[in-house]
């Protein structure tokens, strides 16, 4: 850092995003993002929208706020729209939580967690998972700290039932209880219809995976309208225009057109089930899952080398240091076209070590 | 506020963008935004993108930087891209000032300024222009503070010779030095060339004026790379995928097709002298601009009359509150039809009050 950074965040730690390799053509399964295109109508809406981009946004996102409120069966004062989940659980991070109410997270969860507390100065606790990557419902009940929950988890891929949900939420009535919802439409129970019933609920979701949009920016919060406004005090003193007109019109356009993204939800919870069997039959343990990857380890091969193996023969996957999980892979679930490569490298790589 | 919100923030003003009406036309002359669609390149790439949005965006920006290098004639390493001029402003805030090292800028500058060292809990003094609006160059020499100065300044227009700038600069090497040169197109001259002399100076831009495109969400911040680091420190910390893959694509076209906006600066830097000469011939006093918009006051009819009286007839500029500026209202320059209409609107509510 140069002799001008603030001192105030000189241990702070980046988070790190999955490679994202603009040089050559990869199975790209490292980052979840969905392997099929956005809707039909998305183009033309897209296109349509380019001569209006002289103008600014609509700071308050209303005709997404409104399309939002159909799917979703919520009043359009109970949903505010960011720059991605990233900005949104950042938002409700600063809103939420300081010294007096800390955060407290599984200690494996997304990795971008510790992030935002550290750069708000946010004090935080990880809770271990059990030894099969659970969360363990008992660890969050009256806690009395704003809790952060996954669901399903990521990179573990598994999912709470909304019951064990309801009960940290009714348990924890003086803090906010945030559950991140990014991976819910691949097989997990939404909390949404719970804001009705508890004002300290906070859910957020994204249209970068069940919706095919990773490169849209687009994410959203769910809560009681008081918790909203908190939201928006925040993003009003940031980035009010922080949704562009394009991301704006994809993403109603996108709403429009839901029947589509539920068939692919549909095609990749199947995709999962059969690259699972398969893992499985080659010697890999593989974490139940509710989302669109798979977290699998090879009793066999190492985690890095797995990971290192498969990018030589052009498949990407995501590899994490951390002690805990090092000989775990978490494995984006994409077409069966992709499915099938990765599971014919890994034969290879199997192979080749006389295995 | 909901009883969940942070005692940290909760003095916390945000701040309040101009008007965005969805609902009707008007000649919008409120938020400086340009009257030209964006050039005849954009739609088509755009469109051409769509296919890619199930892929992250490219957090490290590269195709961008590359073609803002080209166009700025500086390394890529110089060059940080980000969700607009207000981020960039809110990550430079964030990186370089702290209670040691508080931050300075005029009293009547850009009104996001207050609210972004508020959030931050960073310090500020105010020093008041001179009374003809001018920033005098002397407060900042050696003020041992962060320096933040809008050049051309908002809402006033007015431009600072580049040599005040570095004078500025130069007597505060211990301290960084923040020139937002979002209207820096409309006949002022950069402070870019001078970040290869002084390692404490960071001058941002935006693609939402001269190059049509407020809707699209695309700033940049030039500095030597060691602060560019620091800002990339604090951008992978909060929102490392903040340009999308469409605004992305779009701004690429946009740095190649550079040419058609240099061409409609000359353009409004016409009907900006068009604009003047008219309304001076009407009692009005406008400060000299080199901006995409003029700080105009009326002899005879207060500053509030008129912002409201031009919006009833379908006029919208913008009105700002505060005490010493109030009699003043901030009109974006569009096209000659525009300004004309605007004019035309001023002679009716004349008439109306039998001036």
């Amino acid at each position: 850092m140069s002799k001008f950074f603030t001192q105030r965040l000189e241990n702070l730690v980046p988070y790190v995003p999955g490679e994202q390799p603009q040089d050559k053509k990869y199975v790209k399964l490292n980052t979840n993002e969905s392997p099929f295109p956005p809707s039909s109508g998305v183009k033309k809406a897209v296109s349509d929208e380019v001569e209006s981009l002289k103008l600014y946004s609509d700071p308050e996102c209303v005709a997404l706020r409104n399309e939002m409120s159909r799917v979703y069966n919520i009043e359009p004062e109970w949903i505010i729209m960011n720059n991605g989940s990233d900005e949104t659980l950042n938002f409700a991070f600063m809103a939420f939580a300081d010294e007096k109410s800390p955060l407290v997270f599984p200690d494996i969860t997304y990795g971008f967690y510790p992030v935002f507390a550290e750069i708000n100065h946010i004090p935080y606790e990880e809770i271990p998972l059990t030894s099969d990557f659970s969360v363990n419902t008992e660890d969050y009940i009256g806690v009395n700290k704003t809790v952060v929950i996954a669901n399903p988890n990521a990179p573990t891929g598994k999912c709470m039932p909304l019951c064990d949900i309801e009960k940290i939420v009714k348990s924890n009535p003086q803090n906010i209880v945030i559950v991140d919802e990014a991976y819910i439409d691949f097989g997990g129970e939404t909390a949404v219809p719970l804001v009705k019933k508890y004002n300290n609920l906070f859910v957020t979701g994204t249209f970068s995976k069940s919706r095919s949009m990773a490169g849209v920016r687009l994410g959203f919060g769910i809560a009681n309208p008081e918790l909203i406004k908190d939201i928006n005090t925040i993003k009003y003193s940031t980035n009010p225009y922080n949704i562009d007109r394009l991301t704006s019109i994809a993403g109603v356009t996108a709403l429009k057109e839901q029947d589509y993204y539920d068939k692919n939800c549909k095609t990749i919870i199947e995709n999962r089930e059969w690259t699972t069997k398969q893992l499985e039959s080659i010697g890999f343990s593989v974490i139940p899952s509710k989302a669109n990857f798979v977290f699998a380890k090879s009793c066999e091969i190492e985690g890095e080398k797995l990971y290192l193996s498969l990018k030589e023969k052009g498949v990407l996957i995501r590899h994490f240091t951390k002690e805990r999980i090092k000989d775990y892979n978490r494995i984006t679930i994409g077409t069966m076209e992709q499915m099938k490569i990765l599971i014919e490298k890994i034969k290879e790589i199997r192979e080749e070590m006389n295995l």
